[in-house]
């Protein structure tokens, strides 16, 4: 069956995470989004205050759940037909101000998630994965569309390291809708030289040693080896993979797409995995949200 | 006033280009979009045999004339609905396959570009131009858009050389919502590593150097010199630039942003201007028209 869960809007603060010993500086996504998330709360109880009681509503659409998968739907097009359904209802809901449906669909019988992710309305689009908000940001309509969280914190995660974007060579490894192809438009609309890398380029080491800037959504465990780097290049990893580690009590440890160990001896900023893009991600979406509630009551106004 | 000029979907045969003495082998758009209107041609009359006198419809919406501008549009709002009327007119005429809005709209009271452009029915947008098609294109679902004429027409040009796109490097010079941004997608869902440049890039002619494939869009008479490409570079001019020139009787001849006389003693293959990518952009408007009246009857079918 589906099920809808309601996630309710939590700013809470979380640990700050210190420097390690490296040449790197480590650039935490923990430190930054705490601030973000304190910056948010500000402007939730604002909100709160002018508007007596008003709360910033975002709905996470779940299709199927581990333990009761939607077994008992029995056709596709019904499957579907549950999921749109409710996709219109909370767009027509004003008292949801941001809608996300988790991804991938977790459903037996195949739904099309292109047709899932853009019956979300534009304007409560906070994923920022919609067709309608792709093709602005990819054109350079920034401003007028939700920009995809985990990018987004990317940027911030740039920006709190004092290196100027505009008329760097940024290289993006990646071409994903959720990771690579956004960062791309991102970095270009703050007038970075952008490059894609993906699995066919050739050459991969060479393209990398060129950036000041890297972002590496690839998916593959520390692919990205120090000695690739351009000294003292920003380097943001998306990647969160399990690797074996006997050490371990779980056997198993989480790591970025990057190694971390040789890139911290030349990169001039670093994200840790963890703690680096993972909490972005969830700040930019509280951010999103926010934001949409707040375009929802200026238009309430006139 | 607005005026409506229906363009008659005309399938002539241009003159073939021969090669210059150069080193690099000249890349006729002349020839190349022969090939394509010949390939249509025998398209349209397949569907007008199959459906007695069905004629792919192309409707190019004018706003504003040199002589005649809309001056008599008392104010803003009515100059746009006025553009929208016909739009949705157009949009549910069953008659025409593809719609376009000539750019840049022509009008003394400010109208909304987008505004106008993602007015056009997406299954009509043969231009390609609006924000779905450009989310889709950007996002690597090229099956199910219509490919913007210009960047298109440099790939059919790319695909004459016989040089594969797939694993190549590719820069792009520009990022216009016409020619620079969807060719990056272009060439990036062919599987290029791709590289985008524009007006804050700082070290252009390094990053030209690198091309295996390099697109100019840059609408700069003359601005990449040959001594900047890579021996052998695949050479892609989209610029149409009018500069003096006191030997001809106009006093001012066409050139592309490319250097030719340059270029074409260190490129492996280059495009003319004129001959190169301008008739190409033709041929593959009609192109999308032809696709779209083929979808029309498709669906007419089911």
């Amino acid at each position: 069956m589906l099920s809808l869960a309601a996630l309710v809007l939590r700013l809470r603060v979380s640990g700050c995470q210190g420097r390690r010993r490296s040449i790197a500086t480590v650039v935490s996504g923990n430190r930054t989004s705490k601030l973000v998330r304190e910056r948010l709360q500000k402007e939730v109880e604002k909100m709160r205050s002018q508007f007596s009681g008003f709360r910033p509503g975002l709905l996470v659409l779940q299709v199927g759940d581990r333990d009761d998968s939607n077994l008992y739907i029995s056709s596709k097009l019904k499957a579907a037909a549950e999921v749109l359904q409710n996709i219109r209802s909370a767009n027509a809901n004003v008292s949801i101000h941001g809608l996300i449906v988790q991804l991938p669909l977790d459903s037996v019988n195949h739904i099309d998630t292109q047709l899932i992710t853009n019956a979300v309305a534009p304007d409560k689009d906070v994923d920022g994965l919609s067709c309608i908000n792709a093709g602005k940001l990819s054109r350079g309509d920034l401003t007028d569309c939700f920009l995809p969280c985990t990018p987004n914190g990317c940027m911030e995660l740039i920006r709190q390291t004092g290196v100027s974007v505009a008329g760097k060579h940024a290289v993006v490894i990646g071409r994903s809708k959720i990771v690579g192809a956004p960062m791309h438009d991102l970095l270009l609309w703050n007038h970075a030289t952008v490059t894609t890398c993906h699995s066919q380029t050739r050459d991969l080491p060479l393209q990398v040693g060129r950036a000041d800037i890297l972002v590496v959504g690839a998916g593959r465990a520390e692919m990205v080896r120090g000695d690739w780097l351009k000294e003292g290049a920003v380097v943001i990893d998306c990647g969160i993979n399990q690797v074996p580690d006997e050490t371990k009590a779980s056997g198993k440890r989480v790591v970025g797409d990057v190694h971390y160990a040789s890139a911290n001896q030349r990169a001039g900023f670093i994200t840790p995995v963890p703690g680096g893009v993972g909490p972005m991600t969830v700040a930019m979406l509280m951010q999103n949200t926010v934001q949409s509630a707040q375009r929802f009551l200026q238009n309430q106004k006139h």
